[in-house]
């Protein structure tokens, strides 16, 4: 039997302040902080223990992958951080918060960008300040690689490879396998996991740091899945990450 | 010209209680993480930056090094952890404080043991809670890897091929090169880089958590080497490690 735990991060500052984030670097607050050590407790009391870990290259999910390993005394495992499990990059909307992209764009062309499939945001442009590369851990992607604006479909593009190429081999070869990543990249792997449609990944709503366990046979083929921790603790989580009004990505 | 920064962790609750630590996975005191975060303000004043880091697989070192790069933000440069870089495997000493040891083996034993360059310590046996394949982290390590009780010179003897055949490849090629890592196992590299006697390494007391930075020319030989920060301050925790009562290996 093959495993695999996810872990979305912590609230950060600007899902507190209720900002689209995506690419933008901002930290964990005091509350995520304590989520993520509250995840590294319910993985710890698992009869198992992770091997490896792989996180974006975004610190809100980098410091809860290091909480986390912590508080399970695995900080020695190898860790691999890549851009490809970064959130998904939300364009022109990185920044602003719910009330000034409703007043900029209106409320229902917000709604269709957060909630289509293939639709991308309004893009930057090269001389943005947001431009990825104008950040160093950027420089090495190709021209074609660098976002301008992501929709969730241009999102699952650069996961799944990564997962197929840099992930599945370690699952493979028996290695319990943690990823922490971000509410976007985490829905490309549990669409792959589960075979989620392109219609139903949209209503997938992922708890911040509630360890997400994965028992898979052979072909990676879901056996189970458990949200670790007090199931009603889960679902508040799940209901907030579900509110409209609330930006989490 | 080339860069290296070494580190030595910050103060661990054994360094506190003045036993010997060697592999004990022992934590940082609040000290010590105060001494990180301080390391990483004095990187960050530093007009150039870390693209990659080297740790041991201890948490003093790996935590050590994770409050540097949060301070400079470079949560999301690679780092990569070996056993290979670990403190010198203090044997049948390991976890004996000052008062205890000297008990047990007599002061001038434990002076010999301390300050000479090949005499190893007593070893521990298989059978010892300490042997180190009773940790996962160190499975992988072949029979004649593992230590039982390391003198500096065998300390040395495994530090230096990490550094020819994993570090120098990475500095060679341009990077900027962080290590954090332990008393013995930094006295392996500066012994490489300045070309020191066996019999003057002994003398060479480091710092804890104090930015050691080398620039070096093609050849890897020192230009020069700044320890970072108030020189007073620097000057005054090497008199801390060099005091003959003080363990903080």
């Amino acid at each position: 039997m093959h495993r695999v735990v996810l872990v979305r991060h912590g609230e950060s500052i600007w899902n507190q302040e209720n900002r689209f984030t995506g690419w933008t670097d901002v930290d964990l607050t005091e509350k995520g902080v304590h989520e993520a050590f509250k995840a590294g407790q319910l993985l710890k009391d698992f009869p198992y223990e992770v091997d490896i870990a792989f996180t974006s290259v975004l610190k809100r999910a980098i410091k809860t992958m290091n909480y986390i390993l912590d508080q399970d005394d695995l900080l020695w495992i190898p860790i691999y951080k890549s851009w490809k499990l970064n959130e998904r990059h939300y364009g022109a909307l990185q920044g602003l918060n719910k009330q000034e992209t409703a007043a900029k764009y209106g409320e229902e062309q917000v709604r269709l960008w957060r909630r289509s499939f293939d639709v991308p945001p309004l893009k930057i442009t090269v001389d943005d300040d947001r431009y990825p590369q104008r950040d160093k851990r950027y420089k090495e992607l190709t021209e074609p690689e660098i976002p301008l604006g992501e929709s969730l479909k241009d999102t699952i593009a650069r996961v799944v490879p990564y997962w197929e190429s840099e992930i599945v081999p370690h699952i493979k070869a028996g290695k319990n396998v943690l990823v922490v990543a971000h509410g976007n990249s985490l829905r490309a792997l549990m669409k792959v996991l589960e075979n989620i449609s392109d219609e139903d990944i949209i209503d997938l709503n992922i708890p911040t740091a509630v360890p997400i366990l994965y028992e898979l046979d052979d072909q990676l083929r879901p056996l189970n899945r458990h949200f670790l921790g007090d199931q009603e603790r889960v679902q508040e989580k799940i209901n907030v990450v579900a509110n409209p009004g609330k930006i989490m990505e």
